[in-house]
């Protein structure tokens, strides 16, 4: 038994996620949580850098380890409903790592 | 495919974890990550509250949503080698939640 059923990462570290309006994004997806009434259920927390520089701002949600790029504030509620409470991810705001960007 | 094999967050924030040594124990696990050059699989992030306050300081590894309660520096090289490298989490370190304090 996991703590949470979704723990959500959202960068506002590093170089690029904060001046990409990361803090926004982090207060939308928790104020649509928290809307919901799952607070309890649906953790949505602040992170340090997520080392993915220049593609964000950057979220990440375990434990199925779906990464969300370029997420803006308008696109929190769908995170919320489709993935977070629906358990069917974003596909349109998937980030896959490129091979050649490996570092 | 993840971004990392083990994602390790470190709760950083809230009431109590900052002064318990958390930083301390973000940095000494970080290192150890480090020292055996495992940088690129395994990423050791700071966090916001786990709200899981007095319990810390908190770790939790994810895929795996292991949590970790009461974390000290010394403990770090035990939770990289056994853990991140080698999947066999630290039992004596592990944080269950009472059903009781659930909020």
């Amino acid at each position: 038994m996991s703590i949470y059923e979704k723990h959500v990462f959202v960068c506002v570290s590093g170089k690029t996620c904060p001046t990409q309006g990361s803090e926004a994004v982090w207060q939308a997806l928790r104020d649509e949580v928290k809307a919901c009434g799952k607070l309890d259920a649906i953790r949505v927390n602040k992170s340090g850098c997520l080392a993915q520089c220049g593609h964000g701002p950057m979220v990440v949600v375990y434990p199925e380890q779906v990464w969300y790029g370029r997420v803006t504030v308008e696109d929190a509620p769908k995170i919320v409903h489709d993935h977070l409470l629906g358990d069917a991810p974003v596909e349109r705001l998937r980030y896959v790592k490129a091979k050649s960007t490996v570092s």
